[in-house]
């Protein structure tokens, strides 16, 4: 179990994030390449087969392990109309995720993913971002310890997602991350009104102004203008990569939760694949930002792990193609020939 | 069984084709509207769940019986050297696929699809497209009659795919039914170089100047230019709609397949879904004309059905949703406020 002690060690934890297995890649590589198909001709399915060879170690790797986390948080922030939905519908929908109802519960199911709800500090909502930060320091660290301990070491692929109404906070890491305003940045998240979204932008730009010259680091970036869940996120994509699982991004808001790392240290997205680009505005230039370039573009915006479930799913075809075909010889189907030797 | 006793009785069937049950459509809808999520928050899953509504007639549709058929078919113009691949790979593969040890066994097993292999006069190549029809009336028959009865009825949802080395015959098909010539319309199929892809434009343009006058049909299209795999594809297409089952499709060739039908009759793509864009370079063009928004994008280029075995995963996870999320009033949740009421 990776846990941090302090900030200084959750840092160093950034500084040190271990590499994929070349080896296994490579091993997997050489398999695909006597596969029966011509070469390269299942795209990205042989991308995934290579990528999870890498962070299993294995030229065969397996998903018998797969674990969803969905991490659910209150912001003070809420309290200034940022949301289509009230706040006491995070508890609401955490008793829905708990009796099998929610989308992620049906979506989890589908995909054969083992899911952990984590509720965290749901009647204690973070601060108003605009007046203050989000948390402490001890509350910072115990979101993120929540998030690395709720990451099952056994676990093949893992994925993470979120409830929590407001997602601005995600909005405000965003643009400390990568520079632009709430304009840039803030979108209509489950489904806000124009005035919603302007006074969403207001929010972020007040926060940037008041916490912008204080931010050195990306623990005080998930401190000042984070949340609760929003750190357990990233505590479990960090502890994740120590234990050399490789994870599935959900959306805009998990995706963000590791913005102020890759900002500091852009290996951190080695060990993850983004699962979808949603609909959200900011989701398409905050994957540019990352480098990652998502897997589906279904125009799915509600979190919960939802696009990542779904995606779970050609991680599973992807797999199953590369464990299960028969390679040329065994099959005695003919190689390709040079078509100019015809 | 949908069979057609002559070409006429095939043009017929386009003409008559079945519409999806509007009223399952609405119910499913309201059924959306209620379930625990922001509406419209599932973006292309919740329009999949209305799709199969309509073609099941449900307001909650099932997936329990999952077809999938593989047509293998040869080609006369293979000899002019149009392929990677020599023609001897194309019953190499049927057995392969009979072992289930090609890429859509593997898919087929992980989308938990019934696979049905339909080899077509291996033997028996077409003729050269640049020298007389492909096939003669009674050869193009008897192939979309093997795709109408390669159909299950009891099917759920169905995709098709082909096997057989040279995808020139879909190019012409496609030239032929929206314009352009064989440069608009000749890729590199499965590996093909460069002076390869030229032979193949060269091919499409001479099949293009021998038949173009002398189609005035989607049967004498298929007949002249097409192949057995790609008239059993379009059978089976044809078939599936008169019994409302609908389909995924799967790569360029499958999707050429009904390219001289949709230029008759645009209604036809009604009961289909594009299961992805593949990397073949005519693909995306010939979805634009189809009208067709493809659900993947992978960069796949097989065939077989790879592709739509993969999107049926999606299918799967957005029946999910839509079959098992509670609903507002069931899970307790607060449903959504206009944020300028907050």
């Amino acid at each position: 179990m990776t846990l941090f002690a302090s900030p200084t060690d959750f840092l160093a934890a950034l500084s040190s994030l271990p590499a994929a297995d070349a080896g296994a890649i490579a091993a997997a590589a050489a398999r695909q390449a006597q596969l029966t198909k011509p070469a390269g001709s299942l795209g990205r399915l042989e991308e995934i087969a290579l990528f999870m060879a890498g962070w299993s170690g294995r030229e065969i790797p397996a998903l018998d392990h797969l674990q969803g986390i969905v991490f659910a948080g209150n912001h003070g922030i809420a309290a200034r109309g940022v949301s289509a939905y009230p706040p006491e519908v995070t508890a609401q929908m955490v008793g829905n995720f708990r009796q099998g109802g929610a989308a992620i519960n049906a979506l989890a199911r589908a995909c054969g993913a083992h899911l952990t709800i984590v509720p965290l500090d749901l009647h204690r909502p973070t601060q108003d971002i605009t007046q203050a930060p989000a948390m402490s320091e001890e509350e910072c660290l115990a979101a993120l310890n929540a998030g690395a301990c709720a990451v099952d070491p056994r676990a093949d692929l893992l994925f993470v997602g979120e409830m929590g109404i407001g997602n601005t906070p995600a909005a405000a890491l965003c643009a400390q991350a990568f520079g632009g305003g709430g304009a840039e940045w803030a979108g209509r998240g489950t489904g806000l009104d124009a005035p919603g979204v302007a006074r969403k932008v207001a929010v972020v730009d007040e926060a940037l102004a008041l916490h912008g010259a204080d931010i050195r680091d990306p623990f005080e970036a998930l401190r000042r203008l984070g949340g609760r869940e929003i750190a357990a996120m990233a505590g479990a994509i960090v502890a994740a990569r120590a234990m050399r699982i490789p994870v599935l991004l959900d959306g805009f808001i998990a995706c963000a939760s590791i913005a102020p790392i890759a900002a500091a240290e852009p290996d951190i997205t080695a060990h993850c694949m983004a699962a979808h680009c949603s609909a959200e505005g900011g989701h398409a230039r905050l994957l540019a930002h990352l480098g990652l370039d998502p897997l589906l573009h279904l125009a799915m915006r509600l979190g919960e792990g939802s696009g990542a479930a779904v995606a779970a799913q050609l991680v599973r075809s992807a797999l199953a193609a590369h464990a299960d075909m028969a390679t040329f010889a065994q099959a005695q189907v003919a190689g390709p020939q040079l078509a100019g030797a015809l």
